[in-house]
Parts: C-alpha cells; sequence; structure tokens
C-alpha cells in the first residue's frame, strides 16, 4: 500500500487499510514519497494495521519489478535505508514497523538467492531484531526457518489470494497471462483451498502443499477492494 | 560529510573524520547513496565522531543547493524519512543519530523561515526527543530557543570558520565571489574572533556578535582537511 | 499530455487527442518517460494532432509545479535536453516537434522573468528556427513579440478555458480554491468570452483583454474529455 | 565523456578531447547532466572531435554498470530519448551526433543479445539513417553486419586498449582484478597488437582475432590522458 508517487494516484488505500490486518507500505524506492508514506501510516495508525516496510530497488519507471543487477553486499543499505525512512515516520506517529517484506523483483530475488535472503536478514536483526520477515510460503520453509535462526530474525511465511502459482511453488511471472486474478471466483477459491487444505493448484494443475501465516493480496489492483473483503468473507466462513 | 554519490567521490572524508566531533551525514537526497551512507557511518564509528543527519532537498544535480518551493508541511515528512534512514544505518552498526542539521537551501529557508523551522523541530521532536537541532548562531538566537522549547526539542548554535558574513549574520550567498573561505589564514582569523571574541566581522566590516557552540566546516572543499587541522590549532591554543 | 509515469497513469489521451489540435507532451522532467512518449507520439500521430515538446522542471514528485532556483543560464541546456528527447522519439515516428510550451512552474517563471523566456527563445532558435514558443496570452503580448524577434522565434499566444485568471492577466494559483474549473458551464462562458470578446473576466471582475491564438486545457483534469468537447461546442457555434 | 553529474568531476574532459577523434558523450541516465553535456559538447566543437551518444540504463547510483531487465522493446524509446537529448544539444551549437554507443550493461547485453542490438539498430535507423552504431570488435563480425544491412544502418567496430579480454572475445568483467589496464605499458602492447596483427591475447592468452575500425578508451580512469597520449604514440609509429 501507499503506492502512489507524487500526483499519481495508485490504488484506493482509504477504503482497504480498514480490510487489512497487516499493510506493506511502499518506502519511496519503487513508488510512494514521504508525504504519501506519512499519509498512508495515519491511515494504517486509525485502522490499528501492522505496518510492514515493502522496500524495494531504485526504480521508480518499473515500479521495483524489473530486476537489477545491485551486487548482494550492497541490499544490506538499501533495505536499512527504506526501513529506516518508514519506521521514522511510524516513529512520529505513535507506532512503529513491525515487519518487513521485500518488494517485487527484490522479494522474487530473496527467495531464489538466499545469499541475498541471509543479507536481508541480517540487516533486520543488526538494526531491530524485533521485526519480522515476511517471506513466500513453499513446500521448503524449514530451510529458510533455518536461515532466520542463524541471522537470529523472525520469519512469516504468505500465502497469495490473488496471483496463480507456478509448479515450483513461485508466483508466475506478471508475463504471463492470467497471473493475476481478476475474479472474486479465482480469489476465493485459492483462499479456501489455502485456508482448508494448506496448498495451492498450480497453473498446470499441481497441488503445492505448503504452510501459510498470512495472506498477501495487491492494494495496486483495480479490484483490490473487493479482493479483501472476499478474503474477510472466506476467514469468516473458515472460524464458524 | 558522506556527500560521494555512486561512482562519484566528493570530500576525503577518512582523512577528515577523525579531525571533527561531529560529523554531519548526508541522507542521500542531495548527495549520497545508502551505500556512502553506511560507508561514512562506520568511519564516524571507528573515529568516535558524534553523527548528525543532514537532510536536503530531493535534488541531486542541483547538491540540495537550489532553493525549491516544497510546501512548509511537505518539509516535516522529507525531514523524517533522511532521519530515519540514516539512523536505522547507524543502529545497525550499533551507533545512532545524535543531533540533525539541514542542508544547502532547507538550512538556510528554515532559517529564513521560522514556520519552516518549526516543523523541522516538531518533526524531531515527534520521531525521538533526544535529538538536537543544529542552527546557525546567530544575534537573536534567543527567538530559536523559545521556538526549540515550544516544540520540545535542543537545540546547538554552529559557527562558520570556512565561509564569509553578511551583515545580518546570515552566510554570504555562495554565488558571491569569496563567499567560500580558501586559505588557512582565513579560517584561523574567523575562528579565532569566533572563539576569542564571540563574534565575526562581516563581508563589510560589520562585526555581528552571537554564542557560538559548535564550528562547522565543509567537507567537500578541497582543503578541507586542512581547514580541520587549523581549527584544531586554533582550539587548541584557546584551552591552554 | 502524456503525463503518466512509469506505472502510473494520468489523463485519458487516448480519447481525448481526436478532440484537440495541439498536443503539449510532457518530456521525463515533470512526468512521462521515454515509453509513454513514444506512446502518445503515436497516439498524436494517428489523430494528426500538432505535438508540442512541454519542457518542465527536473521534478516528478513536484509534477514541476514546484518553483526550483535553477540559474537562468542552465535552463537553456535543461530545455534544449528535453525538446530533443521528444524530437527524436517524434522523427522516429514521422513526425517531429512543431512547438514548444514550458511547463508549469516553469512556464510561469519564463512569464515572470523576462531573462528566463530570452533563454528559452534562444535555446530554441538555436536548436531549430522552425518551431515556435507558446506563450501565456496577456495585455502586454507586444514586449514578448519584440522580444521573439530579437531572439529570431515565433510566438503563439494561449488563453486557458479551464482556469480562472488574477487580474493581472495571470492564471490564479492552483493553490486558491476554484482556480480549476470544474465544470462545463465555466469552461464554456469563458471559452466564448475568449472568442467573441478577446477577454477574460478575473477572479476579482475585473475584464482582462488579450489577443489569443490558442486554447488550453489541461489533460491531467478529470474532466479533460468532456473540456474538451464544450470547447469544440463553442468553436463550431462561433465558425458559423 | 561528460561523465560528470551535478557538483561531482570524473574524468578530465579538458585534457583528453584534444587526444581523441571521437567521443562517446553520456547522456544523463546513466551519468552526466544537461549542463554537463552541453559543456562537453563544446569541448567536442573546439577540438574537432566527432560526437557520439553513449546512451546507458537509468541507473545513476550504478553509472548504468548493473544489469536491469528492461523489456527488449523498452530499450528502443530509452535509447531514441537520450540520442535526441544529446543531438537537440549539439545542433544548438552547430554540431550534431555522428555515431551511437551503448553505456556499460546496455552495450554488453545488445552484443550478447541480438534481439536487443536489432532494436537499438531499428531505433537509430528510424530516427536517423545517417547514425552509425559502434559496437564491440569480434570474430564474428560478419553476423553483426548482416543484422545492420537488415536494419539499414551502419556499424563501426571498436576495440579496447585499456581493457583485458575474455577468451571469447569479450572485455573481461570489471568485477575480475586485471579487466581494467592500469599501466602504460599494457595499453602499448595491446594497442600494437590491435594494430598490427588485428587481434588481442586473451586473460589466459588466447589470441583473439578481429577488424576493427576504433580503438576505445575509458575517460572517467585517472590515467586516461596518458592512455589517451600512448595510443597517440602508438598511431603514428604505425602510420609512418
Amino acid at each position: 500500500m501507499g503506492e502512489a508517487f507524487g500526483s499519481w494516484e495508485m490504488g484506493n488505500d482509504a477504503e482497504l487499510m480498514p480490510l487489512v490486518d497487516m499493510a506493506n507500505i511502499a518506502c519511496g524506492f519503487h513508488a510512494s514519497d514521504p508525504q504519501i508514506m506519512e499519509r498512508t501510516v495515519k491511515l494504517a495508525v486509525q485502522s490499528g494495521t501492522s505496518i510492514g516496510a515493502h522496500p524495494g530497488y531504485p526504480d521508480l519507471q518499473g515500479f521495483g519489478r524489473r530486476d537489477m543487477a545491485i551486487p548482494t553486499a550492497d541490499i544490506r543499505a538499501m533495505v536499512l535505508y527504506q526501513v529506516g525512512a518508514l519506521d521514522a515516520i511510524c516513529r512520529a506517529n505513535n507506532s512503529r514497523v513491525d515487519y518487513v517484506k521485500p518488494h517485487g523483483a527484490l522479494y522474487h530475488r530473496a527467495f531464489a538467492d538466499r545469499a541475498v535472503m541471509a543479507v536481508v536478514m541480517q540487516a533486520l536483526h543488526d538494526y531491530n531484531d524485533q521485526l519480522s520477515l515476511l517471506v513466500l510460503a513453499a513446500p521448503d520453509s524449514d530451510a529458510i526457518r533455518r536461515l532466520a535462526d542463524t541471522h537470529k530474525i523472525r520469519v512469516q511465511f504468505e500465502a497469495f489470494s490473488d496471483r496463480a502459482y507456478a509448479d515450483d511453488g513461485t508466483l508466475l511471472s506478471r508475463s504471463i497471462a492470467g497471473s493475476v486474478y481478476k475474479t472474486a471466483e479465482q480469489v476465493r477459491a485459492q483462499t479456501e483451498q489455502i485456508m482448508t487444505q494448506g496448498s495451492v493448484t498450480s497453473i498446470s494443475g499441481k497441488v503445492v502443499r505448503f504452510q501459510a501465516d498470512t495472506l498477501c493480496i495487491h492494494g495496486d489492483e483495480p479490484n483490490a477492494v473487493q479482493t479483501a473483503q472476499v478474503i474477510r468473507e472466506v476467514i469468516a466462513g473458515c472460524s464458524k
């Protein structure tokens, strides 16, 4: 959330914020700017929503979704910078960053390259060891848990309600048609499967099992509010 | 300090750092980037130098020295963002931001426009009320002290050893020849006058009185190391 | 037009383009990027719309609407850069830049400071003396015509159909409520007055006379398409 | 050349320019800004040096040397934008862009991925079919010549006097020690071999044959002026 920039709006954060328990807030590198960050933090504080920093590549034009060959070691300071910027804005509003979720191409690179994930984990530990890191829920989560233990940081695993999966349990690339769900039916079905069966069905029909702590949706999608409402309904149904 | 950017170097921070008690470190808006910030923080930590955040306008090309009509209210988040970014990098290196000094055109605007200074003070208070704000030492420092009391933040006043003054006690504009001292003699004479008489002599010969807590020099000047050594000598001489 | 940026959309250029004879296309400094520029140029070519370069301050976050103290002499290269960038994209699409209209704070500064306008005129002359410069229609247009003659460049004067005027014939600042017309009635009345009487009525009721060659509307306003249709109707009515 | 940015200098263009026949001038994406571009163009005009546009990735912090996953099709507008920006500055100084050499990671990507090279060639043809494209001289230059014929653009092949080669005839990565020659002896030996034998000897001792039209050196290296002088001496010796 908070993925507007300057005069350009994106998403409907005011409507969406009360519907989510955790908000990944952009930190000015792939989207957002200081004003929009403070506006978004205030929305989160009003709703009692937990705040996560959403650091990305320094690429506003590409929205952080174009991979960049930033040396692994340089990712440490790049993440610290963004997390600290958001944390200061939170603290000036009587709040704080609770967790961190890397954004876009950085998120996928950290998942695919454990050296990058280790750098991110160590950076967070060194800054504030109460932070947790949000990671893609996947069949091999145990390896990530061990890495997190090594770097003395907590992790939370997230599944996606609004994205199609590849056979290996990663998200289907945005460049492939159908990778982002546009209908409430798709979202509802996948959310129910995640919650009741601990799995998703990949684009080719393979069942991928994992354990998920949270469900992720994308605030920049036009149907984000509806998607959040569908998930709320599924959760309410499951907890009956 | 820390005013390199990417592949471009500026100043000689490694030599200068051990010579200063306080280092104003650029925060990525007028100069620097996350890697250079961490490199500079490490230098400061090695030297036991106190770290100040040096937030500026978002204008790398203009080095934050071109005034920008950023609305006063927007300066709050702009400052919080930069202070927090540096603070996170400090904290990940077992250090912290001790004080804040706005940079360049923002520094002069905050001094000339008390509404801007009030916004900066309130932002710092809201983030971390242990921070102090560095302000230009001037004849009317009492008014600034009262403003700081209102916003519950400490201030420190600084005089400049390497810049010529205008008659009103502000710094002579960089666009005027002679505004930046290039010789050790100029630096020595002005530093001695500040320390022994609590005054500077303006470009037109007027004596301007003020109380100063610290002395400022510019790390991006080619003679910065020499300037710092001259000041060290003057201080040693004064404290005999 | 073409004021989207990266993933952020703005305006409805596809609908608006066929309704206008001249399109001021952003050049990447206050808005747009190379992809969006080429997309917008293609729309203009399809509609047979004349293309104007819309160079602005290097300030995406502020959309070029925050004044920046860029030295007057530096505006020359800043304008050349942007005009050339758009012209290359035009020429690669069998088109060309026909005219130039500075954007936002640069537009107002050039109008208020004739030294800036002279620099812009000379830059355009030196690049391509077939370009014309779009300038705010005002009571003292003769002085601007003489300046243009000195710099051997043509000028065209434009009146605004969708903006309120101050008493001195400049546009009412965007910071004042009512400065941007939101209703078709306001647009219709002002357009009719410009076309039939060669004047506008300022916010305080003063009639300001001038000669205008073109009418300007803002493509980033949500009602831009409707505004253009209203103007088309007024023009059709006037030319009966 | 022209790889300064804002207040940050790089290289010694004033001394180097008279020593080179062709100057690749940065276009503001990986380095430079409009003022520095015009300053550099004026130097080239004074020396009668042919001007080449040196477009790069939009990554000032990384100096265009970090690969970016910009979609192949998007490279077209990105290149047109930069070439046109420099060409306008040239034309306003009675000069013009004669040729284009992609910079850094974009240069290497275009060489490794012929779809990217084809996009660059077509963009240049569509803008100005009198431009030529500078390409790394390599054993398989015939394939590149055929691609250039398809896109109706001329190519020139360049060899590097100041860089070590890999066995496949590409440049040894900058991340490997010894990839950039620091001594006059290395430069002299490689230049003589290129000129007299049409080959270089790779880091592992393999002789790589190619035909080269021009010799390239890097203006951002501290020894650039000396390197250019060495090459001048070798050329003078060869042409006796």
